[in-house]
């Protein structure tokens, strides 16, 4: 399967003025992180505005992002979906175009026990037979992945590979890593923590907008360097800090991605919220403050 | 408007043998319920699988609700969707072909906050100009509707008629109703008690599979006739607490519809499951019991 | 065991300058409540500060209740507390002074599993011999005692004759209802809607403020009257909401007594709030124009 | 104030046969975990059975404490109870006898606001003048201390030193310590990752009896030998993991100490359940295999 672990940004979805995904400035983004020395990005998640974008926008971007990537970071693509027919099939798009791997929420809107969970992932997984990463993101799926549904999971999915947990729960980043799992701490300000206790690497949005931080933190860690870790970790989380006051998440994030890059990324889809004029003149400038 | 009030079956959607809608049993569906005097249907919502249908298997079925029940019940038509753009869309053709009503979720996987909420419901409502309904569902959504966000709402929804509300807070009815709001109770089993306190009627599943029982509520309740009331609630409690231990809630609803009008209303569209054979046959001997 | 139901107060525990348990204003609300025609009393119950109470002070309020109300309302005596042996003694002298029935939360702080609830209660009601009522209650002790650890304890224990059900899961009412319990609901504004699934009456503190409120809601509902009771109810409702408006629960209870009664209930015991000059004014005014 | 820092563990309180403390053999505890080199002990807190005790073990515990420590480790005495008056008495005693520092639970059991939460520290802390630790262990108290509400907390209470952090909001250690409070981590797990993110040491039951696992992640992370403390974390958190499967958290903690010291720690006090003789079995070979 080739190893995942490392920097992983949860990217952006950049949108055009017509409020529909802009490929040309999404291919910067990849091309800015790679730059930087990421090891993979995820893929239309949490932060890419995933289920708010349509299907098709969804292989657009499957097909972009591997394109533009050429193979130098691994592409984990995520293909959740509301029925599991819809998530297989991008599943399929995505081991097509030539995605490295798949990342998936389980089921949402509507509680399913926890055989349903593991019929959705097999299915969605035997689409594309591709490694699977499980995402686990209870805020917003209602729904949090427990040690013990990920090993019926584990049972029934054999191409389960890993998660990224997004959970309350951070001992269990222990518990999953000694299931043989790789598990991204979802959590960008707990990177190094949790690779003390066995994770493989981060996965969030604040790693694309500032990803040389976050690769600081990997070097000084897989250098055995304790303190340049802690240093490297304090300095990341204290510039997503200054950066988070500025609204809402995804408008952060994209207005920031936009003053770093010299790119317009668009604003989030609605009902995400645009940033004020008065938020954009503060993320900018503590942007240029931090670079 | 017109009155919004009494018995409003949640109606289910059946699939075909595709897994696709099935115009021709849905019919036959809401022909049944209005024979038994149903006031409205609450359409394409969470009983109807709402947002696992597709956009244009929303709009499909609108369209075929409105022509059945050709003025003879009011059609509140679900058009709740991840993003205000598809939902308002949805809203725009419910008016098109001629829905009383619209009923709509908060936007849902992501949270978003007040502003976000009421700026969404304005901009769908704005779409359709029909009677707008909140669709109160947290266990779904991940989000309750307060009076103090309703108060947002109504300040900003000129078309805000009422709501359904599913959520465990069940005084707020008393609350709600107090706003002027018309209060469907979102669950079968509190039919009466919430009437005494404020609520207009009745919005669940289970009403589209006896529909009678929840119109002898109704009938009871307006006649004044408290202690007829309490035996027909008491009854109609019973008999879906019998049907209920036949499985999930949609294989059930499904499943026991099939039996009372001899027709196919197929599985749950996964990851729904579908009921085992023992299940089926359960349910088919508890509907043959209670008609 | 006699009969338990109707209007059944949870009763203040006022206090004197000294901040001690002042036994002549609390004969006084007895005396009250008695005359306003209620069927009980809850005692040292949640309104009544409980676990805020010293046990020798639990013992003086079952002492000076039961002497006061000297057959006229049944005493329901509330002996939870942190451990199994202080309840046991409380549940003791209790059945020594003659109460009619014990009530008790289940343990708290550390959560317990079904079991250890189960024996709790079976220690606690074993030790005295009354009828016991649970007093379901989980905004304060984190635990929801749900119809199946209910199940557990009317196995366990053969004192158990019914609950005060002040948790969110309202329709529970007519479960509990349907295993023999008299269920009392714990929420003034749920009296009548409780009474039409089977609850046998209402306790709570709004009661022995304004107690022939709700008993015009019981009169009305025994007479089979929907229309007055339920204008009842709302006239209960709506004059609680009023008076709740001045502060927080324990003080707003005893500020209002006080005015009511022409007496001194004294303060919350601290960590308790004391009610503001400002908030004092507004109590009693609205005393006032509700009497 | 001294340096709070390091490898503290939440002591047990041994009952002897009579069910009351057994202070023989709560001195040996104590001289063990000395021995072993922790730096402190949090006193009569959860793993203590804290509320649990009457008011006069609290003291007698604290009295014992801080005679047989005599200055060899920080004894920091928990004196949480229900009511403001007893918690003020518990401090004032801490004081009197010697001990280092205060902890103390929010109120708990009713709800209370921010307001009344900083008044009661402030009354609490006043009566003692040692530093106080706030004690965020919301999974009892029903209560999150959040940093917001800290920063409440630290406006009024002029003795605030820093906290046990036994909530899920794990990132929160950083924002704690960046508020200039020594913020132990309630989580044996957990120790080595909240150390990188600025924790101050750790705190919980496991750590009395195994205390040197901890000191040896302590000394490592001291060393700034990351491969080292991983490792040691790693042992520790697998050594408790194989202890735990032998119960519940009291009787687990209390038959491994007495298996370990070769004493009789007694039962958890009810409604605690002690351990079988099957668990007894299986904790004491668990022991033994550990050491």
């Amino acid at each position: 399967m080739g190893v995942f672990e490392g920097v992983v940004p949860a990217i952006a979805t950049p949108m055009g003025q017509d409020g529909r995904f802009n490929e040309a400035v999404f291919r910067k983004i990849v091309e800015f992180n790679i730059e930087a020395g990421v090891h993979g990005f995820w893929v239309a998640g949490g932060t890419g505005e995933s289920v708010l974008l349509d299907d098709d926008e969804n292989m657009q971007v499957a097909s972009a992002i591997v394109d533009q990537s050429n193979g130098r970071a691994k592409v984990i693509m995520h293909v959740g979906a509301p029925t599991t027919d819809r998530a297989a099939r991008l599943a399929e798009h995505a081991a097509h175009v030539g995605a490295d791997a798949l990342c998936c929420v389980p089921p949402f809107f509507y509680r399913r026990d926890d055989d349903d969970i593991a019929e959705h992932y097999r299915i969605v997984a035997g689409a594309a037979d591709l490694p699977l990463f499980v995402y686990n993101l209870p805020g917003a799926t209602g729904v949090e992945i427990t040690p013990g549904m990920m090993a019926k999971i584990q049972d029934c999915v054999p191409q389960l590979k890993g998660l990224k947990h997004s959970a309350s729960t951070f001992a269990n980043v222990r518990t999953f890593a000694g299931m043989g799992l790789s598990c991204f701490i979802g959590n960008h300000r707990l990177m190094l923590p949790a690779m003390t206790i066995g994770a493989c690497g981060c996965v969030d949005g604040p790693l694309n907008v500032f990803p040389e931080l976050w690769v600081a933190i990997w070097k000084a860690y897989r250098a055995g360097d304790l303190q340049a870790a802690e240093a490297a970790q304090d300095k990341a989380s204290r510039a997503y800090e200054m950066l988070s006051a500025g609204g809402g998440f995804h408008s952060v994030i994209k207005v920031a991605l936009s003053a770093r890059l010299g790119v317009d990324c668009g604003d989030p889809r609605p009902p995400g919220r645009s940033a004020s004029d008065a938020q954009r003149t503060q993320i900018v400038e503590t942007v240029k403050s931090l670079v």
